[in-house]
């Protein structure tokens, strides 16, 4: 279960308010590579854990839960850029500020387009479980597979795509508290890509996980094709790197370059069945 | 620009068709671990390559362009397992056979209760670019990030829970030629798998590429927290690991433990402005 | 504006609920070839409609009003499905119906396995705007295109997906209530059908209206390119047919084969720029 | 920020794992009335709550805090219930046990039947963010609407449906253990009703709060149609009842029945422009 | 069943066209909040209404057919901003008109940008379901339980933060039409706030219908926990307010303050079975 | 199976890079008349094609496997226009350029306005699988029905929606290099709507496929209704065309006119059940 202390994991401060950028931080809040994703699927990996070692699920509830955190002070910066922070600038906001202008009626056009957006009308200037386009974050996309080592990869993918993405928001930032904020959220993503891809090293690397799932036994795979690099080129040459020639990086098998060609037949699923609602042409009725 | 041959890649035949196993291959097809996603990442992520090296970009579409035949082979195996193989039978299947039964108006209980689903609604027995739940896939799960290491590990993930699925369904067939067909798609998996992680091997490894993205400098990240584990558990201890002490996996820093605690103060947003749509109350207007 | 009259378009009548049939029935409902689809594309084709006759937005307006009253007619089917159909046995149904076996709290196993989806968790019983998987409509399938024409041939293909999905219900359906419902809904697809075609029709056919847009001038199209049939089969045959040779259906030019091949150059994008996220080998930097 | 424990909530048992209750209960954890709607709504609400009384947010964060818990129970309850619960039987499972019958190859057909979806699939037998029918919850429920009386609404509509949903679970369950869990969740959702409705009534109960926002002055609304029922109904006559006479709820208005009419003109947005993408007909053009 | 009158509910005027505003009053049509979802969500619970007494149905219905007129209103509101009005300003909008020019190719920025959206390049102009971000409607926010009260609070939810937007709007709007026009949106929000809070009071408000369901005997329910505020926070202090102290709002219990704490033990799920797709070390497996 | 070859299918260059108009493309990618539907919706058709004759699978293969050549080129003309194309340029760009001061930091609000999506924040500048207001792409809009003529008319329509798109993007395009891209899409649509019509037509045309099923005898269909066209207009006009007299469009009936009324009784479901979860009063308990 679960506590909360009403005060903030790192403080978070916006001098400058700044609309637009209000609605580039939504990505990291509810676009795919943004921390919703990431908080929920290191909890439902820990919920699902099976393993006879319990600390993986410790791991990642604690790596979880500390995440609850960076939405939170992301919720709070958008909430602050969409806001004149002093509250006593609110009134004379209001009448001439420039977020206040859109609220109190006089809209100038060129303030207006970058804010018309749902944080307006459906939040009232508050952050929101969506991207910077608007678009609602959906939970297809909580990868907790119930392998241990795909879902350290997975985990590896979701924080080096955050990282990118605070360093390109970090980038575009132009107010300090906002680049204080950030620049806290990427050394957390530093401590993140570390601390899963050590999770793989724990268990051997490469050499013991890979391929993935490694419990089942490679005999049972078309082996003739599981190192080699396929072709698809018509002019039959071949981008050539660490991936076509060389040990594997699992160490067990060697890289092979193939020119790819069909093995199969052509496929023909024959007529259609009667009342099956083809058209008679299909089913081969005159 | 693209090509096809009429004929599939790989062999796929059915002797025992089995709606069930049909929609469990559904899961291969429009699942987030399925061809679809990886094909079309793999494309997307050619097409918006940029790098000094032009390789990466001919890499990318030569897997890219084999995806589109795993999809192909997957869609024809959905056909036949919905239908009976051989030409010859189909009449009979109208007649009295297991799935014919239901097209033919007899529906026994115990058999639509399978196969009620969409690919026999929307599709008259074929395979459709749905899970299998029935759910369509998204193009949400298309990760090109721009970055190339950050992609190469969102495909490892990709191709991890791609032979985690796989396997599953080998284990779950039964009949052999969805076994032989399995078992080829599990070793380009295995490629794959390897493929991706020799990018980053020859770039370096990890102690070049990561923390992700490189080209952002450390210095200006939170280096007091960039390799610490958070604990958050109130009981104050950690889940010791490869992650909470010695040489962090990137080589820049020492990992340590951290018990956490918030750094920043209790967010007041203060009252609404008047006009925003809120309560009063909120206002505080009397 | 709109008025209801508090009955049926059509008599529904079921007397022997099935479940399973429930959950078919509601592809007709949200599915993407169901009648909330057609409902509310006529519905935003005839709010946006431009045109110098106001005749066409009159037409849409009538059929999709008559549409509200097919959503109605398949939602009270779907209740009926899955009820008692007579009060007076609904005392005895909880005791030891099929149905309400399920809600008494005995559950054999066979009966609840068919129903346990969201119209049992969510709605209790009733009919909801989701296809026969579960899945809610979205409404991007409402296709309103600003363009008289094209928005013909989208509803002609509405009406041709829902009366084949209408028949392949038909089929499936075993008591004669929902046969006697089921059609009609397909004699008012077959109106329907004709409906849009014959506007396409009274404005000239295919040699006024093709290619849609006929308002843009083809002078300004790659003509060369514009009935030719593009061939990408390695083996370099085509598929021949009406499409191959002869006039086109347009009238507007002749059908010719090419065989595909590359009039662009090997795109390359080039690095990375500084600052942008990606990796430093991306870049360029050492 | 946040703190976890590592124990549950409420005790969380099974004694006969039944995949087809896991199912059931994934409408409780991913479906729109479950328990990450109301953790992440509520979450939202305090994230973006403005006020001159701070105590609101604070409230707010107590109950979101809670309901993290919420959905770990379930999600643990769904493992379970797709295990053999005791680990000791495990290994018999995946010999003849039901559900290992499917993960070892046999899959007798009726079992198979319940289970063939994306738990087993994508999740290895654990718990997924999705609902019974394997739709993955999305993010645009989380209703936040920046005015704090709106708000409580929604909470309160969120609680009865998750009431009525876990009520539905409670009839439907036959394991001890889940009743035990049911009948907690069952009792916090009476208090989460309450509790949202008493915020309502602290600041005044309906003829304060309503219409809201009670901030837009009603002098500014069409106040002749404000409390009138309208009738559609062909035949005139209005279903009786609270709202057709009488003050109305908020003592603002009286409430009378009007027959509807059409107020406006037929709309007509005339010829479309050149070069707008339509057809020529209906541009004007000859 | 349905019928039309072409005319509309109430008049929609637009003096100065205005692209923006266009795209802020797609909020209103496919919005969570907006006036789809209202229509269809009154709709479903009519038709799946189960009652002794047929006036619920009625005057669900009655409301739904009113709310097909305000989509209707607004579809309209959206195509006269986005078009110039009167019609025989359109050649010369063509021309040098503000939307025309975007049309006629010379695309000034600073208009582009606020309507380089779908309604242009999907719709041509004219209204979609979608909301003020483009992203469109889906029918999972249709909201209908099969409980009278639920679906009450649902609806009252749904007024209110649609009363909410139309002030939003109403305030942001600077075309006297469009003022006119959210005037009456505005009091029918007003009125349908107070109708379906009339239903609940009708039935004898919260004494009677809290908690929802209330056929669900209390005794069954954790009845300890059932009026006890959980406080998760650290430092242990609640946020006293009228659901802290004193008798509950159903009448049936006193509130009190728990200071939360976990009650089940540390969940368990032991080592994955061996052909799940598990590592081998999650397994056991050496 | 499928090959590629490096180059592009046509020539894209951009001279003068303009990150709206890359947004503007995004549509012909990602939208729902997009350029990826109609790739996967000709493969689907394709892989489940069932006939006597296999030359529709032959060309709907060819052609699907034309379309994955126009996503590439569109793919590449919005990176190009988010980008500075000549690679000299870049450092340059980086420091005053439109673009690149976005990047570098300086973030002139006008330019930032316009491209703060997330083709910057998620793909580094690159395209997407989204649509002009990025919402991703959704599979459900892969219609492959299992008919062949209705599979016909689904594909007219896109390519009718596809052209209607296509020339909107050459109306609004004012670099030469993209209006010649988009000239060669606009021809290419051409051909595909000529190409699936005379499918259409070798078959027959409507006298022979239309009503789509043509395999369900129309004796079974409630013929009265067939080719009645309803009225639902309360003042009983009929707007008068094609469709309202003479002989129906496939030959097999005649139009007429029909004021609609209800056929059926008022519906009524009766009350709920004991154990439902739904309202006493709704049970019929006192």
């Amino acid at each position: 279960m679960y506590y909360h202390d009403k005060r903030l994991q790192y403080p978070v401060t916006v001098e400058k308010p700044d609309p637009q950028f209000a609605r580039m931080l939504q990505q990291a809040i509810g676009g795919v590579e943004g921390e919703i994703r990431v908080c929920m699927q290191y909890f439902f990996q820990a919920w699902g854990n099976r393993s006879p070692n319990p600390k993986y699920r410790d791991m990642l509830l604690n790596t979880a839960t500390e995440e609850i955190g960076h939405i939170e002070m992301l919720a709070h910066a958008v909430a602050l850029n969409l806001d004149k922070a002093p509250a006593s600038l609110q009134a004379e906001g209001a009448a001439d500020g420039i977020v206040g202008a859109v609220m109190g009626g006089e809209r100038p056009r060129h303030v207006v387009e970058g804010i018309i957006h749902k944080n307006l009308l459906s939040s009232g200037l508050s952050a929101m479980p969506i991207d910077s386009d608007g678009v609602p974050f959906d939970m297809s996309h909580i990868y907790a597979s119930g392998n241990l080592a795909a879902d350290m990869y997975a985990n590896v993918a979701a924080e080096s795509t955050g990282r990118v993405l605070a360093v390109r928001l970090f980038n575009a930032a132009h107010d300090d508290g906002m680049k204080k904020m950030l620049h806290h959220l990427i050394a957390r993503d530093t401590m993140h890509q570390n601390q899963w891809l050590a999770v793989v090293e724990e268990l051997g690397g490469a050499a013991t996980q890979v391929p993935i799932p490694n419990s089942h036994p490679q005999s049972e795979e078309d082996s003739e094709n599981a190192y080699r690099f396929f072709v698809t080129s018509l002019d039959g040459t071949a981008p050539e790197g660490r991936w076509t020639s060389g040990p594997s990086i699992d160490g067990k098998g060697e890289f092979t370059v193939f020119r790819d060609e069909p093995m199969g037949d052509v496929p023909n699923l024959g007529p259609a069945r009667p009342d099956s609602g083809a058209q008679n042409e299909q089913i081969g009725k005159a």
